[in-house]
């Protein structure tokens, strides 16, 4: 990655657990939404398979710098995503951001 | 990614702490031992950035799929830099395996 490059990501659970349709429409609602945001790069909505840790879901973006990351944090897509559909759908989360050495 | 491909994550801390010699052999000895194992590509060795989690590094690799992954965890070397190096040197430390949807 080049100096500045941030990858974001977030590993999370679901009310609606690991399978089923609203567990789907989830993924492929914050799909759309998030990838809506101009700055998202490289998003990729994953499954979380390793059985030493407890999350099911997770979202890794990347963003140019410092700059693009904090305009897709207080850009409204995002805002309304984390208010409407965050809270209320995702059960625990955890936010992990790589940059380079 | 393809259907079969896994990234494997690991985030960390260091007895040596977050900067420093000690620290910075830690990481180029690591990358250097995994990237010489048959099948991890796309290795980065990283900083954890974000203030919503305690952990100051991370490892990043990919795998073609799980007979490759399978392969890395028993590979000799593989093998000898977790007992020799990551149990002696690594306080704490989560995995995270991504694979597509």
């Amino acid at each position: 990655m080049k100096p500045t490059r941030i990858r974001h990501q977030v590993i999370f659970c679901l009310k609606s657990g690991a399978q089923g349709e609203t567990t789907e429409r989830f993924l492929r609602d914050g799909t759309r939404e998030l990838t809506s945001i101009p700055g998202v790069e490289a998003f990729q909505a994953l499954r979380q398979v390793s059985p030493k840790n407890d999350y099911d879901f997770g979202f890794s973006m990347e963003f140019s710098g410092p700059e693009a990351y904090e305009a897709y944090n207080s850009h409204p897509t995002h805002v309304a995503f984390v208010r409407e559909r965050w809270q209320t759908e995702v059960t625990r989360f955890l936010e992990i951001d790589f940059r380079n050495l």
